[in-house]
């Protein structure tokens, strides 16, 4: 049995303050309702929990019936942090769920390929994520903006969502990080603490998160290609 | 005196074995009309060094005509390495030029404040790169695809270009980079070799290099607007 978690419970601040990135309309239909139909159609996966601000369950609800989603859903209130919502979207998945995939809610291009790829990996090797090769020359800066360190390219991964995990190493890498107090930026930097190795598996179509207004066009393009 | 080098002598072969890149049509100009017009102008700039492929110059010829360029161009052969090819503009530019801004022809969505700040900081501190804060959250992989490295997204930046410098400053830089029979990535890397620091300057807009098929629909849109 496979999990998803769709981690939709951030408002996304730069995209305005009184805007929710996550109900922007793209291609016809809020970012979130984009990507939750990528999982309820994926055969990879067998169960959706979606992760959302406390007091949209409503909205969510409603996004079901509109776009005839069909595949069975849970819905979970957010936490303070990203760290915090994924914690509660794992207790409120299946126990009997073998692999745990999480999901930006505001990544709407991802494709039943690299879902599959990530699941497949996870099985194999305990942690994966999708990644893709880094195009942009990458420095690291000084704090007065010089700098100070090149970076060979061809070793740098993009890292995004999917992040796929058994369930049991997830469980026990964020457990970790909650009990040493420690703040991960992604999930994969939890299983660092646990000693477990992640997989990095290629993302062969674009697949950008929603976070500024200028992402809008080029999601557009994709959602309607 | 300012020179601006416009390195147009790579044929960019990730977009398919018989396609120029550069004389793609995007927003109904070949991308690299685009990038000369920004610079033929910009108030910033006094003369322009095109660096293009031997056999090619008539083509340039005519973009200039059919574009009504008007400011001083000169056009030198590439070189084997796009190393090769920024020294042989430089050894092109008008010797009294105090600053050289290098600039990728691939590049067709820079602007005069991003030219006009990169210009400055170069008078100002001696070497400077257009650069962009990294959304994604990036990893350092081994040879096999495993993470082995977790790294703090705040400290990197994504350089582009203009890349400019004093002309004594990447002449030196250069000129030990030959001598010393280093290849290097990106031209900021060549100041490291004589001791020189490089200073980033934010770019606010979108300067995205056309590498790939599918980045071309993400250009016209940002050519159109």
């Amino acid at each position: 049995m496979v999990t998803a978690i769709i981690v939709a419970a951030g408002k996304g601040t730069r995209m305005g303050p009184n805007v929710d990135k996550l109900f922007l309309e793209v291609a016809g239909r809020p970012i979130v309702a984009h990507t939750w139909e990528r999982f309820d159609r994926s055969p990879s996966v067998d169960e959706i929990v979606l992760v959302v601000r406390e007091g949209m369950q409503a909205e969510f609800e409603e996004l079901a019936g509109v776009n005839g989603f069909t595949k069975q859903y849970r819905m979970v209130a957010g936490g303070k942090e990203r760290q915090d919502s994924v914690w509660n979207g794992i207790q409120a998945a299946n126990p009997s769920a073998e692999i745990i995939a999480i999901h930006d809610g505001a990544r709407p291009c991802v494709t039943e390929t690299i879902i599959a790829d990530c699941v497949r990996a996870a099985r194999e090797h305990g942690a994966a994520v999708a990644a893709s090769s880094v195009t942009d020359t990458i420095k690291e800066a000084t704090a007065d903006g010089l700098i100070s360190r090149h970076i060979d390219r061809s070793k740098l991964r993009a890292v995004q969502t999917p992040q796929t995990f058994r369930a049991e190493i997830i469980r026990s890498a964020l457990g970790e990080a909650q009990a040493r107090g420690i703040a991960v930026t992604d999930d994969t930097a939890a299983c660092d603490l646990i000693g477990q190795t992640v997989r990095l598996v290629e993302s062969a179509t674009p697949n950008p998160k929603a976070t500024a207004p200028s992402d809008i066009p080029w999601l557009e393009l994709l959602l309607k290609a």
